[in-house]
C-alpha cells in the first residue's frame, strides 16, 4: 500500500470517528498528504474540459470532476485540470472561476475541511483558450513541461467535448495533431450526444471521428449509463442471477416498460427540439441503452466491459424492425406555437414534430419472443418520472376470496420489479421488488432499505408491499460517468457499433413518420386518456379514436368496411371483388372452409401456393385469424418456384416460411418445396427434380387433382411460372415443368397447366394498380395460353375464383 | 293458432291486467281451457319418474314436471304422470302425494289458481310399482288404454331414471322389452348420473344401454347445463359474435377460470364420495361441459344440436392429455374421520379420496394453444360459489399516473365476462362484462341488467365497474331441463361420444393421482393461501411447499439439487455423471455453448441426434430452457433412423418433430431428415437413399466432420443404428449405411462408425438402471465394434463425453 492509499484508509477510518478526533486527525493528515503528495506518484492525468464554461459544466462537469480528484487524488496519480473554450483567457478565466465558487463536498466534509480540498482543486485548474492548432500545440508543451517539473511520467490526456456538435471536428483534428499524449501515456476523448441525426449523419461523424481517434480512445457519453439505478441494473441481474435466471424470459415477464415523463416542455430549446423531437431527444439513446440492459444476455462475468458491450450489440441486433404501425406519436398542443414564436416562423407554421412517442419494440430471440418492450417518453405530461417496470405472468390462483389476501404470501397480486430511476411520487432513485416475488440482494454499502410511507402507492400497489432499495448517497450520473472513464469503464459508454446499431434500428421509423401528424394533446393532467394506447399483433395504437377520426371528413379516403364484396363474373367464372385487406379476408375465408371440408371429407388437404407479394397477405391473415385451419392435416405445395436455393431470398419458399410456416404447425412431412436445387446444382435437366415432384404429387395427390392451387397473373399474363411464347408446360403430359422467365432468375419449376386444370378448385388473386390493363385485356381474350397462359386456365372439372382488388378491376 | 294457445296467449295478456279483472278472466279462461282440453289434441305424452319418491324427486324433479305441464299442457299434447318405484302401491302412493302437496307455483300464479292448477297435475298424476316385467307390461297397457279411451294417438313416453345406476340394466331392460311405446311414439330415456368410474366402466355402461336404447332415444342428464348462466354461454356467444369474434383466442384471452366452491362437506355423504372424489363428483362432468361451452368453435347456428354437439366432441378432441403435474388435489381435515365414522372404519384408517382439486387443461389448437383453463372444485371451503371468468390479456399502457384513471375508459384497468352462475358475494346468476370491454347484448325479455351495490366488489372490481345482467324469473336447472327433454334439444344433454370424450380425457389423470395423498386443509377460512396455485410449463404445484415438504424425512428419496454433477473418466474419456434431471441439463448446456461456440467461429453448427427416449428429454429442456440457442444457424441431422415414413410414430424424426421442431425456430431447410422413405417404399437398396444422405453430408459439412454427434447405447451395446454382429458401417468408405436390428423395425439407416469418429464432439447419453450391466462390460472391453458396435466409437481427432446417470452408472 502506497501512502496516498494509506491516507484514504486512515481517512475512511476517520469517517466513523466522533467529531473532535476527527478534526485532530483530518488536521494531522492533510499535513501527512502535502508530505506524501510529491512522492511515489504514478503518473499525470491532465483533464482538459472543452466547454468548459458552457451551461453543461457549469451544472454538472466540473463538479464531476472535483468529485474524480476526491475519489482519486490519493490513489496513485497526479491531476490538472484545463478548462477550455474559444473565450479569451483573462475573460475565460473569470468565468470559469466563478463556476467553480459553487462547488460543493461530499455531505460528510466538514466546511473548513470543504474550503481547504477546493483549493486544492483550484490551484489545479486553470482556463486556456483552444482556437488554433498552436493553442493545442502550446497546451501539450505545458503538460509535458509540468510532467516533467514533477518529476513523474505522463499517465494520460482526457478531452472532455462538453460543445456543440458542428466543433466536434475542428477539435478532434487539433487534438490528434497537435495534442496527443506521447508514447506510453493514454487519450481518452468523450463526447456529448447528439451523435447525428439519422443512421447516414451518425456514420459519417462516426467516420470522421474514426479518421482522428481510435475506438478505444472514444467516450460517447449517454448520461443516463451513469444514473444510479440504470448503473445497477446489470449488477442487480448478476447479484440475483439464481432466481432471475429461471424468471427472466417470456415465459414469465408479462412486459416491459421503460418510461420517461417530464411535465417540463421545450420553451426555449425550440431551435434544438424541432430539430430533433422526442425520438431523438430521448428514445434513440436513453430508453434504448435501458432497453437492452434490460435484454441483453446476462454474461457471466459483468465487470468485463468486452463481455457487457458484445451482449449489448447482440440484442441489438435481436430487435425486430420497427414499421410505422409501431409508434404512436403526440405533441402538446402549445408547441407549434412555441416555435413559431423562437424561430420566427409565420402564423400558418404548424409543427409536425413528436414531442411525445411510444414504441411497442420486441426482441426476437427466444428468450424475449412476445414479449412486449413499451418505450415512451414525453414531455408536458402530468408528472415527471422515469422508471423500467417489468412485470411478471400471473400465472398463480388463490383459492380463497379476494378480502383473505395477504399480500406477502398472496401469488395473485402483481409481481414486479420497478428499476426507478427517480423523481414520481416516490421522489428518489430506487429499486422495488414486489415481497411476493423475492428480496433482493443489494450491495449493504451503498444500498439501503426505504422506509414505508403509508399511503403511497406505487404500480398499483402500497410501497409497503415492495421491497424498496435506494442508494445510500445519491450521486450525479456525471460524477459516476468520470469516474467510469478514467477506470476504462467502457461499458458504460455508447461504442461506434452500439452507436450505428441503435441508428439502424430507428431510423427506418424516423423516416416513415417523417410526414405523420403527432396527436396533439393539451399539457399535464388535462390529457385524461387521450394518450393511453394498446398493442397488438405487433402494432402500436391509441386507445381513443381520436375526435376527428370518427367522423370522416369530406376529403379522407373511404375505409376498406365502407365497401361491401363485389360479386360479378369474369371469363365467365366468379369473381370476387373488394377493397385488398377484405378480398384477403374473403380468401382466406373461402381458402379455409375449403380445407375444412377436404379434410372432413378426405381426411387432408391440397393446398399448392404461388409466389410473389400478393400472397403475402394472405399468408399473414391465415396465419394469425384462422384458428380452425386444420394445418395438421394440411400438405403444402409450390405452384412454382424460381431456381434458387430455397434458403435465398428470391425463392417462392422462403416467402412461405417467413410468413405461414414459421406461425402454423404444419408437419416437416407435409411440406413439398419443390425440388430446384438437387446434387448441389440449381434446376439441372439430369437431375429430374421436376419428375421427382410429379412423382410425389402422383404418389400423395389422388389423381393429381389438387384441392385448390392459388395463382397470380403477371403483367404479360403468365401464371405460376408459365410464360407467354415458352410452350413447356402449356400443354402435354407433363405435370411438372422447367421453364424460362423473362425476369431473373430465369430458370424455372412450375405446376404445367393440364395439372393446374385437374384441381378441383383454382383461385387466381390479382392485386395493385399495375394489373389492370392486363385484367382488361384478359377479360376480352379467348382460350389463348399461348399468348396469355392465364387464359389456358379452366379446371377441366373444377371451379375457378377469380379474386381481384378495385385497384385492378376497377382501375 | 288452436285453442289452447290462444288460451294461454290470453292468460299471457292477463298477467298485466289489474288484480279483479285477472281473477274474472282467469275464471273465464279456465272454463274455457277445461272446454277445449278434449279438443284438437296433438297426441298424448307419458312421464314415467322412476325413484318417484327419492330426494331428487322430492327436490326438483316433481317441481319440473309441474313446471312442464304448465308451460306445455295447453300447447296440444295431453300428459300423464307415472311415479314409480319399488315400493308397494299404497305406501308409494302415500309417499308421492306427500311429496306432491309441497309443489308451488310460479310467483304471478294467484293462490286460488295455484290450488286449482295442482289439482289437475294431481288427478293426471299417480303412483305405480315397478318391479317386474309383468308390472312394465302393464304400464304400457294402461298407458295404451288411456290413449285409445281419450281417442288420441300417443305421442311419446319419457323413462325418467332417478335411482341408483346399479338399478339401471333391469329398468332399462324391461322398458325395451315391455314398455316401448308403438310405432309412430317416440321413446326417451333420461338418465342421472353418475356415468361410470372411469373410462372402462362408462364404456360398459354405455355399452349396456346402447343395447336396449338408441343414441337418440337417451337423455344424459348434467343438471349444470340446465343452470341459467350456463345455458347462455353459447347464446351469449352468438349474440355477442361480432365482438367476441377477434376477442376470443390466445391473442386476447390471458386465462379462464371455471371455478366451483362449496362451504359444505361430504358429511352425511360418505359412501358416495370416498368411492368417487371430487374429480368425479364435479370436474369430469360440470366443470368440463362448461368448459367445452367456452372452448369450442361456435358453429354458424347455435340453435342446430347436431351442430353444437358435434364442435363439442371437436372441442373435446382438442384437450392435451393430463399428467400427474397437471393437478393439484387437497382434503378437508375432517374428512377422514368423518368416512371412519360413517363406514365405519378403523382409527388407523386414512381416506386419500380428494375433496378440493385444481386442474391445468390446455386446448391444443390455434384458437386456445397456450391459454390456461383452471378447472377448480373442492368442499368446506370458505365461500360457495360458481362461475366462469375470462380474463383479457392486458394491452394497454395508460400514460397518466394512476390517480387519473376512469373505470369506464380506463383500458388499464382489468378486462373480464364472468358467467356467474350462482351464490358467491353477488348471491344470484348473473353474466358480467367489464364496461372497457364491450355493452353485451342479452335477450331484453329474460335478462335485465343488475342494480348497483356500492362496496360490493367482484374479481377486484367494485360491481359499478360492470355491465351486469341477471335472469328476469330464475329457473331451477332441472326444469329447464326437463322442457329440453320435451322438446328434444339434445345439445343439453351429454351423448354417449361425448361421455366416453370426457372419461378418456380424465381416466389416465384419475390413475395417476390414485395413491397420490392430498394436501390437508382445514375448513373454512382457516386455509389462508394454503390451497393456493400456481402453474408452469403445463404443471400446475401448490404456491406454498407444504411444512413437512420443506424438511425431507428420513424415509424421503434424495432430489438431485441435492447432489454435485460428478466428473470422473469412463472409457479413458470424460463422463458426467448425476441424477437424470441434473444430467439432461449439464448436456443441454454443454450442447449450446458448443453450438454457440460453432456459430461464432463457422457461422453454423451441425448437429447430428439419435432417436429415443432419453433424447426427448433432452429435446424439451433444449426447447424450453435454452433462451440464447442459435437454433436459426443449426443444421439438424439424423444419427440414425428406422425404415419407416417419418410421420410414423415409431420414425426416430417424429420425436424430433413433436418435441423441438414444434418449439424452436429452425429453417426448414437445415432439418435433415434421413431419406429412408423414397418413391414410395421405405429403404430399398437401388434408391439409393444412403447414398443421398452421404452426398448431403459432404456437400454441407465440412470434411463430413459433425460439431456436434448425440449417441446412446443400447443393452446390447449397439449404438446409432449400429448393431453387433452385423459388419455394415463399423468400418469401410461408407458413411452412411442400411443396417438390420434385431427388434423391429428391423430396417434402419445409420451413420457409419467412420463418419461418427469423425465428429469434433461426440456425446453418448446413458441413462437408466436397464444400462447398468451394459455399462459395466462397455467400461472393460477394448476396441471390439464387431462385439459391441459402442466401443468402436472414439472421434480421431474429436473429443468425446460419456453422459450416465447415476442409475446407470452406479447401479
Amino acid at each position: 500500500m502506497n501512502c496516498p492509499a494509506l491516507f484514504l484508509g486512515i481517512f475512511s477510518v476517520v469517517r466513523r470517528l466522533p467529531g473532535s478526533w476527527k478534526m485532530l486527525t483530518v488536521a494531522v493528515c492533510v499535513t501527512l498528504l502535502g508530505y506524501l503528495q510529491a512522492q511515489e506518484l504514478q503518473g499525470h492525468v491532465s483533464i482538459i474540459l472543452l466547454g468548459a464554461t458552457g451551461d453543461l459544466a457549469k451544472k454538472y462537469l466540473w463538479q464531476g470532476l472535483f468529485q474524480l480528484y476526491l475519489d482519486e487524488a490519493g490513489k496513485g496519480h497526479s491531476f490538472s485540470f484545463h478548462g477550455a473554450a474559444l473565450t479569451a483567457p483573462k475573460q475565460g478565466q473569470e468565468l470559469m472561476t466563478k463556476a467553480l465558487e459553487s462547488l460543493s463536498c461530499p455531505q460528510d466534509v466538514t466546511p473548513s475541511r470543504c474550503v481547504e480540498l477546493k483549493g486544492q482543486f483550484l490551484r489545479l485548474s486553470q482556463y486556456r483558450q483552444l482556437k488554433t492548432a498552436e493553442d493545442y500545440q502550446t497546451l501539450s508543451k505545458d503538460i509535458e513541461a509540468q510532467v516533467q517539473q514533477e518529476g513523474l511520467r505522463e499517465a494520460g490526456r482526457i478531452f472532455y467535448f462538453s460543445v456543440p456538435p458542428f466543433a466536434y471536428a475542428d477539435i478532434a483534428r487539433n487534438i490528434n495533431s497537435s495534442c496527443r499524449p506521447g508514447p506510453g501515456a493514454w487519450l481518452r476523448v468523450v463526447l456529448e450526444k447528439p451523435f447525428g441525426h439519422d443512421h447516414l449523419s451518425a456514420q459519417q461523424l462516426a467516420t470522421e471521428l474514426g479518421s482522428f481517434f481510435q475506438e478505444e480512445e472514444m467516450y460517447r457519453v449517454d448520461h443516463y449509463l451513469g444514473k444510479q439505478v440504470v448503473a445497477q441494473i446489470l449488477p442487480f441481474r448478476d447479484q440475483n442471477r439464481q432466481v432471475l435466471d429461471g424468471l427472466w424470459n417470456r415465459h414469465h415477464v408479462e412486459r416491459v416498460e421503460v418510461i420517461m415523463k417530464e411535465t417540463v416542455d421545450a420553451e426555449g430549446r425550440a431551435s434544438f427540439y424541432e430539430e430533433y423531437g422526442v425520438i431523438r431527444d430521448t428514445l434513440q439513446n436513453h430508453l434504448t441503452e435501458i432497453l437492452t440492459l434490460v435484454a441483453m444476455e446476462l454474461p457471466p462475468n459483468v465487470s468485463s466491459s468486452e463481455a457487457v458491450l458484445r451482449h449489448k450489440l447482440q440484442a441489438f441486433q435481436a430487435l425486430r424492425g420497427l414499421q410505422k404501425g409501431s409508434a404512436v406519436l403526440g405533441q402538446y398542443q402549445t408547441y407549434s406555437g412555441q416555435v413559431r414564436r423562437e424561430l420566427q416562423k409565420p402564423d400558418s407554421f404548424h409543427s409536425l414534430t413528436p414531442t411525445f412517442a411510444a414504441v411497442l419494440v420486441h426482441v426476437d430471440n427466444l428468450r424475449w419472443e412476445g414479449v412486449p418492450f413499451i418505450l415512451m417518453s414525453g414531455k408536458a405530461l402530468d408528472e415527471r418520472v422515469g422508471y423500467v417496470r417489468v412485470l411478471f405472468k400471473n400465472r398463480a390462483f388463490c383459492v380463497q376470496s379476494e378480502r383473505h389476501w395477504a399480500s406477502e404470501r398472496c401469488q395473485c397480486l402483481p409481481r414486479q420489479i420497478i428499476f426507478h430511476i427517480g423523481h414520481g411520487e416516490l421522489g428518489h432513485p430506487a429499486i422495488l421488488v414486489s415481497r411476493n416475488l423475492f428480496r433482493p440482494s443489494l450491495p449493504t454499502q451503498t444500498w439501503r432499505e426505504v422506509q414505508d410511507r403509508p399511503g403511497l402507492r406505487l404500480f398499483g400497489r402500497p410501497l409497503s408491499d415492495y421491497y424498496a432499495y435506494s442508494p445510500v448517497g445519491e450521486q450525479d450520473a456525471y460524477s459516476i460517468l468520470l469516474s467510469h472513464i478514467f477506470h476504462r469503464r467502457k461499458e458504460s459508454f455508447i461504442t461506434t457499433e452500439n452507436l450505428l446499431a441503435s441508428w439502424v434500428f430507428w431510423t427506418p421509423l424516423l423516416d416513415s413518420l417523417a410526414r405523420e401528424a403527432p396527436r396533439l394533446y393539451p399539457a399535464g393532467a388535462e390529457s385524461g386518456h387521450l394518450l393511453d394506447f394498446e398493442f397488438s399483433g405487433g402494432q402500436l395504437f391509441f386507445s381513443q379514436q381520436h375526435p376527428e377520426q370518427l367522423v370522416p371528413g369530406p376529403g379522407s379516403a373511404p375505409r376498406p368496411s365502407d365497401f361491401q364484396v363485389l360479386r360479378a363474373t369474369y371469363r365467365e367464372s366468379p369473381l370476387v371483388s373488394a377493397w385488398p385487406e377484405e378480398l384477403i379476408s374473403k380468401l382466406a375465408e373461402d381458402i379455409e372452409a375449403t380445407a375444412v371440408q377436404a379434410v372432413r371429407r378426405f381426411g387432408k388437404f391440397h393446398l399448392a401456393l404461388s409466389g410473389g407479394s400478393s400472397p403475402i397477405a394472405l399468408f399473414q391473415q391465415l396465419a394469425t385469424g384462422h384458428f380452425g385451419f386444420p394445418w395438421a392435416h394440411t400438405h403444402l405445395w409450390l405452384a412454382d418456384e424460381r431456381c434458387v436455393p430455397l434458403s435465398d431470398p428470391e425463392s417462392n419458399f422462403q416467402g412461405l416460411q417467413a410468413h405461414l410456416l414459421q406461425h402454423v404447425r404444419v408437419p416437416y412431412y407435409n411440406i413439398h418445396p419443390m425440388p430446384v436445387h438437387l446434387h448441389q446444382r440449381l434446376c439441372a435437366e439430369e437431375d429430374q427434380g421436376a419428375q421427382t415432384y410429379a412423382r410425389e404429387i402422383s404418389a400423395l395427390v389422388t389423381n393429381s387433382s389438387f384441392d385448390l392451387v392459388l395463382l397470380g397473373m403477371g403483367t404479360d399474363g403468365h401464371t405460376a411460372s408459365l410464360f407467354p411464347q415458352s410452350p413447356a408446360g402449356l400443354d402435354g403430359e407433363q405435370l411438372v415443368v422447367l421453364t424460362e422467365s423473362p425476369l431473373r432468375p430465369h430458370q424455372r419449376m412450375s405446376l404445367s397447366l393440364p395439372l393446374i386444370n385437374r384441381a378441383k378448385k383454382v383461385a387466381v388473386l390479382v392485386m395493385g394498380r399495375r394489373k389492370r390493363e392486363i385484367a382488361m385485356l384478359v377479360s376480352r381474350v379467348g382460350h389463348e395460353p399461348k399468348k396469355w397462359p392465364i387464359s389456358g386456365v379452366l379446371p377441366r372439372s373444377g371451379q375457378l375464383v377469380w379474386y381481384m382488388d378495385f385497384e385492378a378491376f376497377l382501375g
